[in-house]
């Protein structure tokens, strides 16, 4: 496949580490709710899922929030569950709330039939990659995405969320051999998964680790860590086109252990906005170039409720906090991507939005000529 | 007030940094509803807050997990949210759900008219102490509480539960000068309210800043922090027995903030599992003797739905993480007071925590004797 040559590749560039002319936003969950254009297209959709599994539909809520703000990524529009569904287990998004699978994976025989998936069933993931890269016609980068093993996990065991986690912790510390087997495969087929986003035509890949943070220390590096690191050792480096393709790696309330997500063989981790963004800019430049990681996140999507002023305000701080922008041309440093925390609320007002990505541009432009 | 003397003070010796005999233990929630019996007097209460209000039933249910179980320390039987019922929002809990406020505080007019509730309110709170107090007769001893003013601004903005914080955090970003004010008078209302409590015969005191971890890094130390720090410098030290009185502090999610929060003016610091016990008390410890610190958690209650051997290697496991005990007779050092790092679920087979409380003694007996 051949794509139209890339015009904007700010995002790229500070996953990557190099220097940047301004900070690049993107954020997680753009092409969503909030939008009245996404909700029309939803309603004509039907379904989430049915809106997911059409390419064409996917390719035009893709790209509708690019058409408001003038955001550094977009991001494939689909869901982190797209692995399990293939698997059998029949997900399903009923209005308003959040996902569920038909079946539940809480036994050893559950475990035994669990398998890699057939990619041919997730094929309209591919196809909408394709779609919406030709689409994008080089305006900016796109992100391919997955959950993340423990993450498909939760889900798998639970059979949609859960407020306490008991069915999947308890699984883990009552049977951790059927849980191991489980995230294994997982591993596996999101790895898969990914490389084939990737030869679809994703320019980054990220993986949604967004229940490691209810592990506790310990089990956290066991039933996570390992399976993203497994992840990680399998995906390509380069896509169809010969350009690196950056990996992303998001740990909701995984600041604690950043020193240890430090050494993944990845371009980017992710932040909440818990983590004091300096802070961990010196523990991820601690030590050798060899595990040179940016850093993507983090403010409160929550901040998107207040004033404007207010907005900007917060935006300028989490942009100090990270601190001084990496400037040398000939040696990749920690770059920064601005996104928030977690995914924006439904209920965000859109026009706050484009406070945020203006004030995020301005700024960082100006904290690059020191004016 | 006289009351018997103490024959178990090991969990106040830990708060203190005084070496122990062994490690004890308490359960966040060991008098709730995992218990049969507790079922059954909450049955003919009528209600919860028919349970917490009467001075008979909340003495009973407090009890009861000590008849069950070699426990360490036993809870006032309450609730978090009282002082916010008090100032008159109207506290109720539907059954199988959370707690709800009649009226919530979300304007100016809301604002101004809050105030630090006439103690007599929570007389029944005071009076339930002092009944336990009694009728531990020595046994162990009792810890009084309350939710730290960011939780109760949480609820009473929030007028219940939530899932993303929606209501309170656009307060707190569009209006920081109510939120302010809010949080200055929770602050001096839990003080009196905690001073009460301690007149009344509580052994020792915890705030619980259950949401404290959901908020920004910066957010935290100015919304939380600043007004946890606030009640601590207004508390009594010493009971009318003239006992000290030890201060927990516990702020779930709140391991980011550790070096920041070992710097209160208190004596324990509570933790959840996310945070890794080791490191945990290498923070404490750092620097001078004048912020010494105990530790006070930190297991995952999902860990009680394991089979008991499981049970038992997960807590020699975090015993073993925390290290090697303080034994100094004549300096304090870093207590352990073992505990879960959340409320113990309602779901738990009471047989499981025999289990807990058993190998954490057993355990951390032969921890200090070497075998």
């Amino acid at each position: 496949m051949s794509f139209a040559p890339l015009q904007n590749d700010t995002f790229l560039r500070a996953c990557l580490g190099q220097a940047t002319t301004h900070t690049p936003i993107w954020l997680m969950r753009q092409a969503g709710r909030y939008l009245p254009e996404y909700r029309a297209t939803r309603a004509q959709a039907g379904s989430f899922m049915g809106l997911a599994t059409n390419v064409d539909y996917a390719t035009e809520v893709t790209l509708q929030p690019l058409e408001r703000y003038p955001l550094d990524a977009s991001i494939l529009f689909s869901d982190i569950l797209t692995v399990p569904d293939a698997m059998g287990l029949g997900l399903s998004f009923a209005l308003g709330e959040g996902p569920k699978f038909e079946r539940t994976v809480r036994d050893e025989a559950a475990v035994a039939q669990l398998a890699v998936p057939d990619m041919n069933k997730l094929r309209y993931v591919f196809d909408a990659v394709t779609s919406i890269r030709k689409a994008l016609n080089g305006r900016v980068p796109l992100i391919g995405f997955s959950g993340s093993p423990w993450t498909l996990a939760c889900y798998m065991v639970e059979g949609g969320g859960s407020q306490d986690y008991r069915a999947v912790k308890t699984l883990m510390y009552a049977r951790p051999d059927l849980m191991h087997r489980i995230l294994a495969i997982n591993a596996d087929a999101v790895a898969v998964y990914l490389n084939a986003q990737i030869d679809a035509g994703a320019q980054a890949v990220m993986i949604f680790d967004s229940w490691g943070g209810v592990l506790a220390d310990g089990a956290f590096q066991d039933f996570s860590l390992a399976y993203t690191t497994r992840v990680l050792g399998q995906l390509k480096r380069t896509g169809s086109d010969g350009a690196v393709v950056p990996r992303i790696v998001f740990t909701k309330g995984g600041g604690l252990w950043l020193s240890q997500m430090r050494t993944l063989d990845c371009e980017v981790l992710g932040l909440d906005w818990t983590m004091n963004l300096g802070t961990a800019r010196a523990i991820v430049s601690e030590g050798s170039g060899a595990h040179r990681k940016s850093l993507q996140g983090n403010i409160d999507p929550n901040v998107l409720f207040a004033p404007p002023e207010a907005i900007r305000a917060q935006a300028r701080a989490v942009l100090d906090s990270f601190g001084a922008p990496h400037m040398e041309q000939d040696k990749p440093g920690t770059g920064h991507i601005f996104n928030l925390g977690h995914g924006i609320s439904q209920f965000t007002p859109p026009e706050h939005v484009a406070h945020l990505v203006d004030e995020v541009h301005a700024h960082s432009k100006r904290m690059r000529t020191g004016l």
